[in-house]
């Protein structure tokens, strides 16, 4: 069948409203109408070829929910009409030295054809198809355009939660409050910590707030906060003052690091003296994918998000490029 | 009473027999009668004045073994003629906020009163006069001298094993083979884990394997051992190649730093895409110290040790500035 989507042509351009024929499902595929997509900044990084290895048209996309429209001869836990959603990875190699120590998020040959939206079409689409490994039930009332961001950004941000083990009562530090930003604060909070938010942005001070932040914080050189956090996150996409904030971390403490940062260049003193550690998450396995559904669900977690549709779509990527996005922008696909 | 000792008496001097008063123990005080006394970096820094924070005539030594020769009167847990040893630390402060935390080993007042030897006579000496607190008891039978050196440099290099939650089978990197690497080697050795030393001296390799290293490496950028280790413990008191030592972690791995190295310097998007860590590690707790003895007894670890009378101290202390001990030097003190 014909599918419409839209495509950059080449690195930086407009998306462009194209057609691509998509055949039937295989064996262990389904077609899923996607009803609404995330825009996440790595579809904005392969649209620019800031990694150069982009292949044009792309069609971008990796944060979907949509309602299965057609499934494979083999496909036995999906069918039509259920509502599901989709992240960033749909396949993992199994084979190196990621997939067989079990952390499949972490393949190191995601990008030769386990990623959503590289090299086959994403979700800025009105179908997709993909093998059904890495699609999730949803419940059918649920919010999708709230649900559509978790998919990859909601999910890079617990990950690290789990893999540094944050419990309930500690005082949790939010370096960067945007798209990662907020949804840290919210799940910090969800999970009974003090969340202490970092911004240069002092305008920010209410609305960060009201997401969840206990403390709003733009000194960071305020002397209280010596040793004072057990567990910080850094989503921005940029490298911070590192030793400041290793010293910000109390004894045994984990900075954990999200954001595409670059060079990360510290102390070892105040690392061996006080055993703090720093440490990267990407993403997260099926089973923390599952978890973080649960919780939300629980918690009654949102995403705050800016609704778009399709044919405005680069209108949402400006929006995001200015920094202004409060937090995620999704794509409302039922118009294309 | 009158005690012999040996005593730096300005930055960088050789020590010198000296004399000092001890008075009787206080309450919850000990009198011990050193039998050994190992030698670590941290007496030669301080003897040195490397950190600028040494007092003179300085006494070093806080790797010791002896046997109780009186105690305080609220002493009830240790009497005369028990053989004992004592690391590094000898009290804790109980507020700072790795003491409110647990990590006591972490304590950030350690320097004021709650280390063996600083700001007190060590264990260089005839008689120390420690609290009971950071005392250990230990069977009547041990190789005193090869127990010595592990209050201290063995438990530097056990406890980041146990941090880092190193189990039996994996594979572990040792990246130095000195005194702290010898040990590394043999406790990694002793869990069971498959181990790789790493040195830049080609002519170490036999004495190295027969230690317990599996493999002994020279040439770091071997493709073959990208992703290959799950943990590596750098021991050198160096920078090191870090991007290179991430690089052989395996996804998900640790690099533990316990030599004293001065600036961590690694590309951010390693450690974020496949979850590697980098963290510290700083002696022990009693806990963990009293884990290890356990450990080192029941599967019959030792320390290679060279012993030096303690009128040789300088004598030892320049093989060990110079490289050639084999691995850590040991003062008999019996002839002092």
């Amino acid at each position: 069948m014909k599918v419409k989507a839209y495509a950059a042509k080449s690195a930086g351009a407009k998306l462009e409203p194209i057609e691509f024929e998509m055949d039937a499902p295989e064996l262990n595929e389904i077609i899923i109408k996607v009803t609404h997509c995330g825009i996440c900044h790595t579809d904005i990084h392969y649209i620019d070829n800031d990694w150069e290895e982009t292949e044009y048209p792309f069609i971008p996309g990796h944060e979907v929910v949509g309602i299965v429209d057609e499934v494979g001869s083999d496909v036995s836990d999906f069918q039509k009409e259920d509502v599901v959603g989709l992240g960033w990875q749909i396949g993992n190699c199994r084979e190196c030295a990621a997939c067989t120590k079990g952390l499949e998020n972490c393949c190191v040959n995601m990008e030769d054809g386990y990623s959503t939206c590289v090299g086959r079409p994403g979700g800025f689409a009105e179908y997709i198809k993909v093998p059904t490994d890495y699609v999730f039930h949803l419940p059918k009332d649920i919010d999708s355009a709230s649900i559509a961001p978790m998919m990859c950004g909601g999910i890079t941000t617990y990950n690290p939660f789990k893999l540094y083990e944050v419990k309930p009562g500690m005082k949790v530090g939010v370096v960067g409050i945007g798209g990662l930003g907020h949804f840290a604060i919210k799940f910090a909070k969800g999970m009974g910590c003090e969340v202490y938010a970092f911004s240069s942005s002092p305008e920010k001070e209410e609305e960060t707030k009201k997401i969840g932040a206990d403390y709003f914080v733009t000194d960071i050189s305020d002397e209280n906060l010596t040793r004072k956090l057990y567990f910080i996150i850094s989503t921005v996409p940029a490298d911070i003052d590192w030793n400041r904030y290793i010293e910000i971390l109390s004894p045994g403490g984990t900075l954990a690091v999200v954001g595409v940062a670059n060079n990360i260049s510290i102390e070892a003193g105040p690392l061996i003296m006080e055993e703090k550690r720093i440490g990267g998450g990407s993403i997260g396995s099926r089973e923390r994918i599952k978890e973080m559904l649960t919780f939300v669900n629980e918690k009654n977690i949102n995403t705050e998000y800016e609704l778009f549709p399709i044919d405005n779509v680069n209108g949402a990527i400006e929006k995001i490029k200015s920094g202004k996005i409060r937090y995620r922008a999704v794509l409302d696909l039922s118009t294309i």
